[in-house]
């Protein structure tokens, strides 16, 4: 499978990706306002560079869906950041010594490292509220609700959960798929409806694009598992090997590498297939790119 | 000065505590419910016996701006629900290892002391959303807002920071104010707050309310304060002393207890007079209650 234009989507990811971090510049608190050293945390590890996949993904289909790009400060907008505020606030929480213990991210020290333990769970826990702060303003209680139930015991957290739980024990196949399903497809299928709701989808398009979210939320953890294997840290901006050194519980760990990349594969496909085969869109090049990436 | 009518108020706190207890139970997920120690810390945590004084505060400054209170799942009860369920989060993270690390809460093991650190970091986060996606359910973006402010940078979170910031150096009086204000202030401010919008009070009479929920949620803090020093540990349900030995920033600590006692009279004088005389009402109740507290 191929990108219907390489260089299309490459420049959506600049342009949109640099817009998303204006909005995070400008919806973050400043840094000398107090407290000082919490906003300073806020928006080194938000402001930190990142793919912004979770926000673009919004952005796309909420274009897809005939919303409305104009203005400043509209409902969308706010609900870009907050995804990327409340993604932050879980990489955060992820990478304490109680939980991964881990030293990097997105290429610099993680936030407890750089700023204390304590500092980094009250900062995770700013950023989870400034996402709400920010869903609120949208105006709309679905969309509030939409992403209280990505980031819940039914979704992120208790992925999260489980996969502390799994470590160092053996699982199935059908174990590491529900783990992987909430604890990072359930915020990447959010980010697809959320950009549908804002846009007053109706509900055949809203299902549509809810298999699409989930099943690139699928494939996307399944290549972060195999480039923990076989990826290049200094572009991952993380660690690399930390999954088999921790035993968590991974999608290649149970089907072999090679299977792993086959389903993720098959996985893109499936997104793909969302939609018609003329139908050349942002989203479709945005599945194939998390196929194809290597960080 | 004494209440107006001392049965009164104990009936009120007793009966509606209760009812605070059933919606609580109702409205968290159950145990056996997968991610089932997730759900059970979350149990454990919030239905652990408390005062519950912050959905009382809603449900009275409800009542008393004429709010219906007829009908189960009603917004208000949504609200009064994630009010204790953030202050529920607040103690859990607060009582982490990496800040006060603390043993005991509410007369029974500290959430991380019986579930470990992860889970507790996970039970707070996941207590947390279920707020926000509560106070979707009532239906006003204005309302999630609210709690939004209560509890980030300006409020709760920011007053943690910076009482954690201040453990062990000298403060000012100014100082301990700032962060009571916030740390605890802002959450019992936004209760009161809470029940007046859902009310739709008018604007005269939801700025009355919010003076006297920023009178209570200071004197609330320093009679806290207060009883660590002076308090039974047994009734408290949690160590007395611990201030001191952490050298943390208290009101008594910086004016003597005397005159932090007179301090809090004087809030609580206050309170009392953001209503008329005459007018007898179970939030002046309260505030007497909130003033002669032991426990």
């Amino acid at each position: 499978m191929t990108l219907t234009n390489i260089s299309n989507v490459r420049d959506y990811i600049k342009n949109n990706g640099e817009f998303v971090n204006r909005i995070l510049d400008r919806y973050l608190p400043p840094a000398e306002q107090d407290p000082s050293t919490l906003h300073s945390a806020m928006r080194y590890s938000v402001l930190a560079p990142g793919k912004r996949l979770r926000p673009l993904l919004a952005l796309s289909s909420y274009e897809y869906c005939g919303g409305k790009t104009e203005g400043e400060d509209i409902p969308i907008h706010f609900a870009m950041a907050a995804l990327e505020m409340v993604h932050t606030y879980s990489l955060i929480h992820d990478d304490l010594p109680c939980m991964d213990d881990d030293d990097l991210r997105r290429g610099i020290p993680t936030c407890h490292k750089k700023f204390g333990e304590a500092e980094a769970v009250l900062t995770g826990d700013a950023l989870h509220d400034v996402a709400f702060h920010l869903m609120a303003q949208t105006g709309s209680t679905q969309a509030c609700m939409e992403l209280a139930e990505a980031l819940g015991t039914n979704g992120m957290i208790g992925g999260q959960c489980a996969d502390v739980e799994a470590e160092g024990r053996d699982i199935t196949k059908e174990e590491v798929i529900n783990i992987h399903t909430r604890k990072t497809g359930a915020l990447i299928r959010c980010s697809v409806r959320l950009g549908a709701i804002l846009a007053q989808a109706d509900k055949d398009l809203l299902e549509r694009l809810t298999v699409y979210g989930e099943k690139i939320g699928l494939a996307f953890q399944i290549i972060d598992d195999i480039l923990d294997v076989e990826g290049n840290s200094e572009l991952l901006g993380k660690n690399v090997g930390s999954d088999s050194k921790k035993k968590k519980a991974t999608y290649p760990g149970v089907v072999g590498i090679d299977q792993a990349r086959k389903d993720a594969n098959k996985l893109i496909e499936d997104a793909v297939a969302c939609f018609d085969k003329f139908d050349n869109n942002i989203l479709k090049d945005l599945a194939i790119y998390i196929g194809q990436r290597n960080k």
